[in-house]
C-alpha cells in the first residue's frame, strides 16, 4: 500500500505527465530550460520532506525539507507550491483526516515556528512572485531567512500569513478554506473517464476555467489572468482542444503554474479516496 | 543530497522517460495496457524497497519489498528486472562500495534466504518468462514461493541461481560479472550531451546495440533477438533513426525489457557518480 507521502510523490508525477497542460510542463512540452527531467527529479527530491510530513514534524519543518529537496536539480523551482499544499494534506491524511475540516485544522493549528520554515524555503530556490501588493503587510518572502526575526517579533504564524494572503494568492485562498477545489476536482478525477495523464490534464483544466491563475496574474496582470481563465472554460475538458490553446499560451509566455499546484492537491486528494493507477 | 535510494527511484524514472527506446515505453510511447503512468506508480511504490536496500535489510527481502511496492499499479510487471539490477547496486553505494568489485562482492554474499525472497516476489506480479531452458537446472521461477522448499533443501544461494542463470539471461551475466556493462555505458552518460531523456535514450541504444537483449530472446527466438541487435548497431546513437525503429518495433511486437533493465542500472551509477540532472 502506498503511504500518503507516496501518494503525493506520486501526484507531483502525475501532475507533469498530465497532458495537454496549457503552458505548463507536460509529458510532451517543456522548455529550454525547464524540462520534463527537472520535474521527475524534484517530485524524487521532495520524498523525505513528504515523509516527514507524515510525523510529527512541524509543517514548516516537512515543508523546508521537501523544497530543499526539490531543489536538487537544474531547473530551479519546479514544484513550490505544490508542495505548500501537499504538506498539510499528507499530514491530514497521515492522522486519517483528509477532508476539507481535517486539512483546515492542520493549517490552523501552524505555528510562528511554521512560517519561518516557510519563509527559509524560499532561499532554496528562486521562486517567481512578484512585489507583495501595497495592501499585504507581511515580511517580502524574497527575503527568505532574513524576515525570520521580523515573523518572530510579530508572532505571526504560517496560517496568518497564508490568511493575510488569500486575497492575492490561490493558493492561499486554497490553504485557508480547506482545499475546496482540490476536493471538488478530485472527485472528477475519481469519476472521470481515460488514463491518469488524460485525467490529471483534465483537472487541470478544470480549475484553470474554475478562477483565475494567480501566477499568470503575477506576470502578466490581473487582466491576463482572466483573459487565461475565459480561454480555458470556452475549451472545456476538450483534450484536442486544449492541445491548440498549450500552443498559443506557450507562444505568449502564458505558465499558470497556481493551476498546476492545485492540480497536484487534487490528484493527491483521488489517489487517497482510491483512485487507481 | 538524493541518497541511493533516491537515485534508483529517479535512475527508474528516468529510464521509462527516455525517449525514443525502440520497443519500450517511453515519454512518447506506450501501449494500452502498459503505459506510462504505471511505470511512474511503479517507481514510487518501489521507495519503501529501495530505502531497505540501504539498510542492513537482506537484499532478497529488499526485492521483495521493492517488488510488492511496485505492483500496485494496473498495468501490471514494469521495473522487475530493474529493481533486481538496482538492489545490490544500491546496497553498494550505500556501504560506499559502488564499483565493479564492490557490487559483486555484494552479489557474491547472497544467500539462501535471498534466493527465497526472490522467488517470493514472483508470487507479486507476472514476470514474463518462458519454460527454463533444459540444461538449467533450477527451480521453475513461475513457481515463486512454492519453490522455497526445494531452494531450502538444495542450499541454494541468489548468487548460485544468478550464475547458473548467466548463459541464458543477461541481468543474471550482469550481476555475476559485476554490473561491467552499465558501468561502461554510466561513463558515457556523464560524459554525453544533451538532456537526461536523450541521454537515457543513447545509454538504451548503446546496450541495444552491444548484446542481444534476452527478453526478446525468450519471447521470439535467439534469431530474432540477434536481428534487434544488428538493427540497433545501425541505427547507433541516431535518436531519429531511432524513433524510426521504434516505430518498426512497435508494429512488429518487439520489446526489449532487458535492455531497459540494464539502462536503469547505468543510469543510477551515473546519477552516484555525480550526473547532475
Amino acid at each position: 500500500m502506498r503511504t500518503p507521502a507516496d501518494n503525493a510523490q506520486l501526484a507531483l508525477l502525475l501532475e507533469v505527465a498530465g497532458t495537454p497542460k496549457p503552458g505548463n510542463v507536460d509529458r510532451h512540452r517543456e522548455y529550454d530550460d525547464l524540462r520534463f527531467e527537472h520535474f521527475l527529479a524534484g517530485s524524487v527530491g521532495a520524498g523525505a520532506g513528504l515523509r516527514a510530513a507524515e510525523t510529527d514534524a512541524s509543517v514548516g519543518a516537512a515543508f523546508e525539507e521537501c523544497v530543499e529537496g526539490m531543489s536538487q536539480q537544474g531547473g530551479g523551482n519546479t514544484q513550490f507550491g505544490c508542495l505548500l499544499n501537499l504538506v498539510p494534506l499528507v499530514r491530514a491524511a497521515a492522522a486519517e483526516r483528509l477532508s476539507p475540516t481535517g486539512v483546515r485544522e492542520v493549517c490552523r493549528r501552524t505555528t510562528v515556528a511554521d512560517a519561518c520554515g516557510f519563509y527559509r524555503a524560499f532561499d532554496h530556490v528562486d521562486v517567481a512572485v512578484g512585489d507583495p501588493p501595497a495592501d499585504l503587510d507581511v515580511p517580502d518572502v524574497r527575503r527568505g531567512a532574513d524576515a525570520v526575526d521580523e515573523i518572530r517579533e510579530r508572532g505571526l504564524t504560517l496560517w496568518d500569513l497564508m490568511e493575510l494572503s488569500a486575497p492575492h494568492d490561490g493558493n492561499a485562498r486554497e490553504w485557508t478554506d480547506g482545499f475546496p477545489r482540490s476536493f471538488s476536482v478530485a472527485d472528477g478525477v475519481l469519476d472521470g473517464e481515460g488514463t491518469a495523464t488524460e485525467r490529471a490534464a483534465r483537472a487541470f483544466l478544470e480549475l484553470l476555467a474554475g478562477e483565475p491563475d494567480s501566477l499568470v496574474a503575477v506576470q502578466h496582470g490581473p487582466a491576463a489572468a482572466r483573459d487565461v481563465r475565459a480561454r480555458a472554460a470556452a475549451v472545456g475538458t476538450d483534450l484536442d482542444a486544449a492541445a491548440e490553446l498549450a500552443d498559443e499560451f506557450v507562444a505568449e509566455g502564458i505558465n499558470p503554474g497556481t493551476t498546476a499546484d492545485l492540480t497536484a492537491a487534487a490528484l493527491f486528494v483521488a489517489l487517497e479516496r482510491g483512485w487507481e493507477v
